[in-house]
């Protein structure tokens, strides 16, 4: 398979979805509207998005099947970079070479923005239209699922044990427990979601999110390495900012070469506990080798 | 029926059961679990989940039937308090006598509980235990009945224009936008969720539906004339605060007078829709007249 078309081809699919689904910037009110869509639109790379597709596609399930789903995923990334970047939080000017939002909106806008993305995504997740194929008793355990792994035990959890631990020296299981609630669980959300609205049988759904777990996780390390090695214009922020900020990261805490080996390892992992899915899962594995891949 | 012992009855109720549902203080993260309970227990009336109840009752369901969705209200209510006093929106310190969640746990702490409450009362509406006694079908559709009237086109929706309002001439149209979005929607959306968890049929949701969007809006300019003419500990913020901010409200766009009009007429439109359900509905008449009396 083409890497490089696939991705074109199923962001195109996301954003084309995303347009669908988010209200527009005429409808009222207009600059909740406008700030919505100026950072779902920000140029992400719709990495959730695509893994949920390739779950589904993994277990014989389509793109069209997970879009709503994909798309709701995607809102509560943008809505937590959104708040992220807020003057009281990491305090950042610029993401993906772009104003953020509070800089563009200010900050009340970008507040509400992210509240009402957040609130959106659920919306949409228990829309009647987009649940016309699946039962109600599996849309309602994607919502919590989502919930779940997004909520105060989730991706808030970890972004506030993130930043207590600004300037101070933590251990390697802090470092792990920002890492999987951070960004690893909603990562394991979406492929979770992608083998249930996909059609996938039990096995098929722990085969997943094992692949989920490792690849998130070796995800993240990609990134750390990126920020210690990286070049500005693929990072979309400051090289080193991590640092500067007194960000605990793998490369410092494991050195850069045992930071190295531990992505190839989790790449490995993951790679591994796809091989019951055969060759549907191809593109799974091939997304995971080049997540990994770009610090090398 | 004895008012005051409904509303100590049902809100006793509501809070062992909002302290069930909430991850405890000794869950980690703790710093953000305690500033969600923080807020969810800061002496609020729960009259969003009292109104849910009743509106159950009023149809032949209990209490128990709606439980999980009126702390979910209760949770998402909390959120946006929250979120309204941070310094970038109304910037309060004060919030019913007690310093406001950003005073008490900082900015940023305040920002992320705001942001796990809203999603963990979504994981609560689809938790599998918490419906076990109603169709998923059922559960659903109050979920994205919940979303709509939270979301950009409803209680944020009121929220942003509220903010961009401020110190502008506004209009009665923009006015009502205001009030109807900002609390309307989510008081609505309590009494219509409590009709469908109650097992009321279409013409009893129709009917509490008429109930709600009038009530509302009587508490709604109830409110407004206590911040003009009420005592401090009644109000629990600063009495004419409303006017030291610029905020546009019944009594300066109608005078005071009208405005008490205007909220005895919308009362008796809220009675009078609840005829047709007979004995049932007395606690939410009562309660109704109770809002509205507040302010004579």
């Amino acid at each position: 398979m083409d890497l490089k078309d696939y991705l074109h081809n199923r962001s195109a699919l996301v954003d084309q979805a995303l347009d669908r689904w988010l209200p527009g910037k005429s409808v009222l009110p207009f600059s909740l509207h406008q700030s919505m869509r100026y950072s779902v639109f920000a140029g992400g790379k719709r990495l959730r998005p695509i893994l949920m597709i390739a779950a589904s596609e993994a277990v014989g399930g389509t793109a069209q099947q997970v879009m709503h789903a994909a798309c709701a995923v995607e809102m509560i990334h943008t809505y937590s970079l959104v708040h992220d970047d807020l003057p009281a939080m990491d305090d950042d000017d610029f993401r993906r070479g772009r104003p953020t939002n509070h800089k563009a909106f200010g900050e009340a806008t970008a507040i509400l923005a992210g509240d009402a993305l957040l609130t959106e995504a659920f919306r949409l997740l228990a829309d009647a239209d987009a649940n016309l194929l699946i039962s109600p008793a599996t849309a309602l355990r994607v919502i919590e699922l989502v919930a779940r792994y997004s909520g105060s035990q989730g991706m808030v959890g970890g972004q506030i044990v993130d930043m207590e631990s600004e300037g101070k020296e933590i251990d390697f299981p802090t470092l792990e427990y920002i890492h999987t609630h951070k960004t690893g669980g909603l990562i394991l959300a979406s492929v979770q979601v992608g083998a249930l609205l996909g059609g996938g049988d039990e096995e098929q759904f722990a085969a997943l999110s094992r692949f989920a777990g490792a690849a998130g996780l070796a995800f993240q390390i990609a990134d750390d390495i990126l920020d210690v090695v990286g070049d500005q214009s693929e990072l979309g922020k400051d090289v080193g900012s991590d640092q500067a900020r007194g960000k605990a990261t793998y490369p410092a805490l494991l050195g850069l070469t045992e930071a190295r080996q531990r992505a190839d390892e989790l790449c490995n992992i993951a790679v591994e506990a796809l091989k019951p899915l055969g060759a549907a899962a191809e593109p799974l594995q091939v997304l995971a080798r080049y997540i990994i891949d770009r610090n090398h």
